[in-house]
């Protein structure tokens, strides 16, 4: 397990959470680093907006300043997403599989990242951060090392003279895999149990979608006991 | 007057547009080439919400495809810029005065290109469009040649595959000034007076804020009569 390296953890960091396993674990881990952790939050509409929930407790259990963004607007306008549509299927399976290209929305972490960028501006925070992992990076391209670098090279550009100094964008996951999370958030003691992957959003983990697919997994290679109840056995 | 180089026209762009004098000119401009305009605009709590009034307009003169997209819950979220926060005066006089620093709203360009490109992967359109010019560098690090060239790497990494072959992010007035633009909009019959450029959003143009003055002037350099009714002599 190699954590992206760091010379040294940011003072304060706005970083964004879904709600999901990934995103709850690096606020743990930026915390575990003294890290001052301000999180930032995405409505677009998506239909699995349980994880908001999720994330709502994160802040609650950790008594950590949070923001949801409401985003509906751009996720309306874009649609033709399984995560945004109703009228779409969220296919089963593997991520690897091409049908999953379904649930990409586009532009997304870009978007949430350019957001979390002006909050950083106006809080002064001298670095955002994203969960982004390395079982991201086959099917979503603004999950790869080069979007990162590129991304941050434009931020800068952007807001020259406006940020704090050594200003970074923070992706400390970038290298690991879910299961390495699962292992890490396991050391912090995330309560995995009140975080949300399902794409699907019913009551329970269906169990069988690329994320729950992906999420049973990283338990069983990480030898973590798996606090979920799927739908699915 | 020198229009940025491009080799061949857009077939079909998603343009940015605010309602004011360059970026209605910008889409008059991209029609006259014979491209597929779709115009997008951004309602982040300006004090100038009249300016997406003059967007509408341009919209139903010239039968184009138009959203609005919600961006309050951001602009709230940021607050600190004169334009949001009604509790901040906007400053008054020339643009290049430290002062004018208030009007920042930090990351907005990056924020509203990104909305733009997630429009243009969902569309199919090979480029987005913004109004950016000579006169903005100065004070908005976001209206920079850098900055376009570095948000175009970041763009393409973010959405390989998704995109347009051959898709563009197109500044074509970055090196014109802002008379240049009074002229060519001029040649192509854009109702100016249909326009908003004021910071301050009374009924009428105060004449006093930064793009008031930067607006009379751009007419009396371009030699055009200037069809605004300003609240100051």
């Amino acid at each position: 397990m190699t954590l992206s390296p760091e010379s040294r953890p940011p003072a304060a960091a706005v970083v964004i959470i879904s709600g999901g396993l990934d995103s709850t674990t690096l606020v743990y881990h930026l915390r575990a680093q003294g890290s001052d952790v301000r999180m930032l939050s995405f409505d677009y509409g998506q239909r699995h907006g349980r994880e908001l929930n999720c994330a709502r407790q994160v802040a609650q259990d950790l008594q950590l300043c949070h923001h949801v963004v409401d985003l509906r607007a751009v996720g309306a306008l874009l649609g033709g997403s399984a995560l945004t549509d109703p009228g779409m299927a969220v296919p089963d399976g593997h991520y690897t599989d091409e049908s999953m290209r379904a649930t990409v929305v586009p532009n997304r972490n870009a978007l949430m990242l350019d957001i979390a960028v002006a909050v950083a501006v106006t809080a002064g925070s001298d670095a955002v951060a994203f969960g982004a992992h390395g079982g991201d990076h086959m099917i979503y391209p603004d999950c790869r090392p080069e979007f990162v670098d590129a991304f941050t090279a434009s931020a800068l550009l952007a807001n020259g003279g406006f940020l704090a100094a050594g200003f970074r964008v923070l992706a400390p996951f970038l290298h690991l895999t879910k299961a390495d999370i699962v292992r890490l958030g396991s050391r912090y003691g995330v309560p995995f149990e009140r975080t949300w992957s399902c794409y699907r959003g019913g009551a329970r983990h269906c169990g069988r979608c690329g994320t729950c697919t992906e999420r049973r997994e990283a338990f069983q290679l990480a030898q973590v006991p798996d606090p979920t109840a799927y739908e699915a056995a």
